[in-house]
């Protein structure tokens, strides 16, 4: 399997709304790109201090597919749309389990 | 389910032994701490740029669970021996999933 893991923290500009919608739109990848195997997204839970403020674990069967999600043009708009514009700071790791 | 995820840069003067035994040791805390359920470690695969190096994805049934796991003396002594000497950065999020 190839694991993907990015995270994220936002803008102090960003609103709520802006946080959720990333959620929301980045959730509807799954139906739209058939090379994801599992996909979770989520705000952090706030139980470490510290921490950035959202995470991606996507999981494919290979480096390959993992690159077809992230050049794909739904993906892309997602982060020219509602990511790009409230992304503070990004760290991102791609490994092979 | 509840998932951790952190992502580590190391610094310039980390070997590649120092490196790879940060895999083996946590490597082996599923061993110990019962309250995983999933743990998949693993150095940056090299498909995109700008990453961090390391990745740990762990899962835990609650976020209590996690807590056992990040103050568990097994794992507090690999941070300590193996991780603190070497790490640039850090970003870590939990969130429910």
């Amino acid at each position: 399997m190839f694991r993907h893991v990015v995270l994220f923290t936002w803008t102090e500009e960003a609103t709520e709304e802006q946080r959720a919608r990333v959620a929301t739109e980045l959730g509807r990848l799954p139906e739209a790109i058939t090379e994801i195997r599992s996909y979770t997204v989520g705000p952090d839970a706030g139980v470490s201090p510290g921490n950035h403020q959202f995470a991606v674990v996507a999981d494919f069967d290979s480096a390959d597919d993992f690159l077809v999600y992230r050049d794909h043009p739904l993906h892309q708009a997602v982060i020219a749309e509602h990511i790009k514009p409230i992304v503070a700071s990004r760290a991102a790791v791609q490994f092979e389990v």
